[in-house]
């Protein structure tokens, strides 16, 4: 269980190390569902390249590919993209602990020139 | 700025694709600051293959080394999977979406539970 997770993670976050890769999800997350050839228009790159990254992306299971007559529709499958979130979100205390530690900073310098205000008025 | 950012998204995203690396990080993130020797000991990795995985997690800001002496410190920089996290944001609705169709269809089937009760209870 935990080596199919590994790797599924190793699928997923490989497929996303990749610009042109994420700029075809990126497309795909506005436009339902595209062509293969409507899908590769933008890019700059071959048909033949843009098949193979789509090829990464099935097999990470983030994108699906279906056939109706001579036309294959692609469409974009977000949720393996969950457990890569999952796996990221035990560090998230790292960055928020350093925001908290700058909220707590900015409080105290707050706190502080009240109690230079108030010491101000009372003298 | 941008190719700046698809740079830095390539580097974690790759990093973050091998399970010893995803390990290593694991452990740095319950042990603070590790000589490479002790950081290494749990893995069935030679040192030169835990050093090459160390330069790629360096390479893409997720740890910080430091010498003293003759031993190197390694600890976790948390802060670029931040941006990983980000990313991946985008796409939270599609998964969070189907979660709401899971609610809603709860929801209704429980509604329907309630009118089937209020219709017994007045026949």
């Amino acid at each position: 269980m935990v080596k199919y997770q590994e790797a599924e993670l190793n699928d997923i976050f490989a497929a996303l190390a990749d610009p042109t890769r994420r700029a075809l999800l990126a497309r795909l997350e506005t436009e339902e569902n595209l062509s293969i050839s409507e899908l590769a228009r933008p890019f700059h790159v071959s048909l033949p390249a843009v098949m193979k990254h789509l090829d990464v992306l099935s097999d990470a299971g983030l994108i699906a590919r279906q056939k109706t007559g001579r036309t294959v529709n692609v469409r974009l499958n977000a949720e393996p993209m969950e457990h890569a979130m999952e796996w990221l979100a035990r560090y998230q205390r790292f960055w928020s602990h350093k925001l908290d530690q700058l909220a707590a900073f900015l409080e105290q310098e707050d706190d502080d020139a009240t109690k230079i205000e108030k010491k101000q008025d009372r003298d």
